[in-house]
């Protein structure tokens, strides 16, 4: 499997967004995403931009991706978020996820973050695996908490209310 | 309790430290605080600050702090996570938290966010309960993940030698 990684360009974003959802459907949330290939495309890139994306090519085609930013932790200071990990389902199986994986720790070590943070669905054994594998730490004891759009709307109204 | 909720200033980050150690050692890791009072104070202030700090503020003790700052979801865009919600024991009961969030919440709202994140302990259920009564969805199916420092050194020297 004749892959390449690089960094991404802006104008790889509508694939970008192709993977986006496809790890949405996988992940049994296919409306969830709201982003759009325009917002990918001004917040990425630029001045100060909100994130840093790796992708990886066969040809001109992208297969996969990593997105990552840097987020303040309270105990370690400045530290790497990855917040996607992407391979579309027909080219796993062929070392794309490491080599992905690679270029993020490498990314975190030219930053000097003191971790690399993400998230995992706790019944996705294959990606706990992987990750596993990698010498990364599955905390099983730590949630995820949302507030979602919704959850803000009728928390102001209660506080306009009271 | 007659507290004052404000932003938080550079001269207030060695109090907002004392907090953060103090719900580390909550959390039963009270050796993994490694930031240290210059770091937040030259990462929290400033042009492009690495996050924003609201405090609870008794005269001149703080006693209460909420650490928040922008993340890119690639569901959602951008998103505001609240790394520390933290109100000192002696000082719970009386609102303060709340307080806190509330402002987090405003702040959410100023920034048109789609989301507020951020993460639980499993086990704390008096704070779990004041999330779900605030509106928030524990997500107990995605648990978090850390590739530590010694994690990236060894992931690096396994990437050097193979």
């Amino acid at each position: 499997m004749n892959y390449h990684i690089r960094e991404a360009h802006k104008a790889d974003m509508p694939q970008v967004l192709q993977l986006i959802v496809e790890l949405a459907v996988f992940e049994k949330e296919p409306d969830a995403v709201e982003v759009t290939v325009e917002e990918l495309e001004s917040k990425g890139f630029g001045t100060a931009p909100d994130f840093h994306c790796f992708v990886a090519e066969i040809e001109t085609k992208i297969i996969g991706m990593a997105l990552v930013f840097t987020r303040f932790s309270t105990w370690k200071g400045r530290v790497l978020h990855l917040e996607d990990l992407i391979v579309s389902e027909h080219f796993r199986g062929y070392g794309i996820g490491t080599a992905l994986l690679d270029e993020v720790v490498k990314y975190a070590a030219k930053l000097k973050v003191k971790r690399v943070s993400w998230e995992v669905l706790d019944w996705n054994t294959p990606a706990i695996d992987f990750y596993e594998a990698k010498g990364a730490d599955v905390k099983r004891d730590w949630d995820v908490v949302h507030l979602d759009s919704n959850g803000i709307k009728n928390y102001l109204l209660k506080l306009d209310n009271a």
